[in-house]
């Protein structure tokens, strides 16, 4: 059977690798992946066909997957995160959709057994590390407006908005985009308080993580880069502090009841 | 220092449990839990303080895993999935909060060292099972109103809606609770086709896991119970046919570039 996994690898700490994702490494005799994924894995990569791909060459990684899937190797594609989210796992079975409708000439990607295991994401780690901001009803929106046009964006900002949804910013800022956040920002300053807590989450679980929480005004595109995932609270956020700790979370409505 | 950490186990299978969580757990004299969790993950607990409190008795397991770490105890307060998603996490913060507002009689809470790990939601575990509905913007409600009032959920589901956001309902359905499911089904078809696609995923990784596909205007409350993570893709979801086996993704929008 022509094999392939597609998995997340969590946020870049080892210890939160599910082991199912490096069983699947284990398994596998190539591995097709963005460069700095598999450094982030270290020796569990080592003895495997590695083929990196640089960002932005999403379709071509999916493709070659599939490529050596079909011709017999067993494969693993990962991104870290989870692969469901914003990752490659769609791709794949876009592919997979087109060849389907005959709009590929690739009939052998038809034979492969897909896997897919799911990983921890940036806004579980990010939320993890500041609290529990994603302790109630959340959305998450990504504000790259390079697949996605921004007026479906901006739909989905004031929907955000109007449901009082906590929500985490995938792809905030790249090199080429830094005005979607602060559009995001002032979108939902029309909804809910400037003082609404929101934690950026730069690096999580990485050498060089780091945490801060301010308010929703304070939100800009200069304190946030392509590394960093933005999650604003809903109108009941609260941010506590205890000592030297602050804390970030989201009531689920037992106030009522303590 | 009195530690306590905050864990997710993930869906139920041992091979989606983070090492950080099994480290945890490790380190601890005193686990708190519903015991079903305990259960799961089987040898893991053996040589621990089991304390296992009934469903409905989350503030007392949240008052007890303080307690029980501001006593000296290491101890580890787990859930199934994340705990940060509609689990316990939030739940410690809201008493912690409490505590710094002199509205409980706990200042030894404040001593407490808090360590929340992350861990595979059941939403994720379902996604990846049928393929990636999670793929583009996706929202999260819980239909349980026994915390939050039916019109809070029910305005949440019309900007699901009106985002056309793929949205993962959790709480569909409790034995006190069975129409829910059929009102946010009603709500979300004045917004998108009748034939979106759904993934019912019951007991997902799990012994007795089954995964079903089918459309919205199926949806109903019979092919529901508590064990079932919904999930209803968007207008742009689709569910493709390959042999025997079927996926449901979510495309990002690269198809005007394959």
């Amino acid at each position: 059977m022509n094999k392939l996994y597609v998995i997340g690898i969590g946020p870049g700490d080892l210890n939160l690798v599910a082991p199912k994702a490096l069983a699947a490494i284990n398994n596998s005799s190539d591995l097709v992946a963005y460069g700095l994924y598999l450094e982030l894995l270290g020796d569990a990569c080592k003895d495997k066909q590695r083929h990196t791909l640089p960002l932005g060459e999403e379709i071509a990684r999916a493709r070659l997957a599939l490529d050596l899937a079909a011709s017999g190797k067993t494969t693993t594609l990962l991104s870290s995160g989870d692969i469901g989210i914003y990752a490659m796992a769609t791709l794949v079975f876009e592919l997979l959709d087109m060849q389907l409708q005959a709009k590929e000439k690739h009939p052998e990607w038809l034979s492969v057994d897909i896997e897919v295991v799911p990983g921890i994401s940036a806004m579980q780690a990010g939320a993890s590390a500041a609290g529990a901001i994603l302790g109630h009803d959340f959305c998450t929106i990504s504000l790259s407006d390079l697949l996605t046009p921004w007026e479906t964006i901006d739909k989905r900002l004031h929907a955000c908005g109007q449901g009082d949804f906590v929500v985490a910013f995938y792809n905030p800022k790249s090199k080429k985009r830094d005005w979607q956040i602060n559009a995001a920002r002032d979108v939902l300053l029309q909804y809910r308080p400037p003082t609404t807590a929101v934690v950026l989450g730069r690096q999580v679980t990485r050498e060089d993580e780091s945490i801060s929480i301010i308010t929703l005004e304070e939100l800009d595109a200069n304190a946030v880069d392509m590394f960093t995932l933005v999650t604003v609270g809903n109108s009941e956020t609260r941010h506590i502090v205890n000592g030297d700790k602050h804390w970030v979370y989201t009531p689920r409505g037992y106030k009522k009841k303590l």
